[in-house]
């Protein structure tokens, strides 16, 4: 299949919704049944290859962990390192370490401190852009290191949750597949 | 580069060691250094889809979170779905649960319900073989879909730990690629 249009297609189609997920009002878009289908992996792994292949991209960063699941195919794919960032207390050796807000509290994500080298051109992917909080803190991790940024690339966008603009305020922009309306 | 004894020399040279991480006396071998050098990541894929590639294998299995890294790549290159396996309240469909003895206490794994279809050949891939105990709890979750596990496949194996006689009792093969002595 190398019809853009058609690829896109079967991505989201492929997406489950599941309705009051994890709690009552929210649409929860699943990303799992698109893994089950090869030929939709394949397609997203390939458009995010064709996006950035002439990129001069040097590390690709995924957070934990579905992050990892589309991250590390296109770092294998780009021929370039896979850098995970992971709750804390996960990776061995010496960490930066940011936390971020949630709904309730805080969470916080760490990086190893020689894992990108400075002035490295960095793309952050992860499955799902929603507020923008987890991408906002990688982001911190990434330029703590001397990295630089080129982009945060998404499977699903949930623009109704204003990600895209809290990432473009701190200079990050962003590629998305496929968006869908609500939460 | 062709030859797999090199590809195995690469992939073991590149996983760093640290020492009384995350206790006194433990060896810990990190899979993050491996994974920042694109030739020593694309080498353990390669050589996994190698090994399965006229297996006939109808699912990979990842499990939460390092495991993704490896079995979602190897899930593209033999062009199947690709199956997470994750802690608990993870998933959002349906799920079968697995309990597993930690040192202290227990922890358990999910794996949805509909994910793997009665009679498929599922392929296992983690980072670790160290007791066993998290491939035990998978195997018991994919018998419980209908699943044939066909083999349980791990970068690095710890043998004085016992993890793959612990799962040849319950009759599954293991493929490893490199071994470290010591814990």
């Amino acid at each position: 299949m190398h019809n853009e249009h058609a690829k896109l297609d079967l991505i989201k189609n492929s997406i489950i919704t599941i309705p009051n997920y994890p709690k009552e009002g929210i649409l929860f878009r699943d990303i799992t049944s698109l893994l089950e289908l090869p030929e939709a992996f394949k397609s997203t792994i390939d458009l995010f290859v064709k996006h950035y292949q002439d990129k001069k991209i040097n590390k690709v960063v995924g957070t934990e962990a579905r992050g990892f699941i589309f991250a590390a195919p296109v770092a294998l794919a780009l021929n370039v390192g896979f850098i995970p960032v992971r709750k804390p207390h996960k990776l061995p050796r010496h960490v930066f370490k940011e936390e971020y807000q949630l709904e309730y509290g805080t969470d916080a994500l760490e990086i190893h401190t020689d894992a990108i080298k400075p002035g490295e051109r960095v793309l952050i992917i992860d499955d799902l852009l929603a507020t923008g909080g987890t991408v906002a803190a990688t982001t911190k991790l990434i330029r703590k290191s001397g990295g630089i940024v080129e982009d945060a690339a998404f499977v699903i966008d949930l623009p109704d949750l204003g990600g895209r603009e809290k990432l473009t305020d701190i200079g990050v922009n962003c590629y998305t597949l496929v968006e869908f309306a609500g939460h």
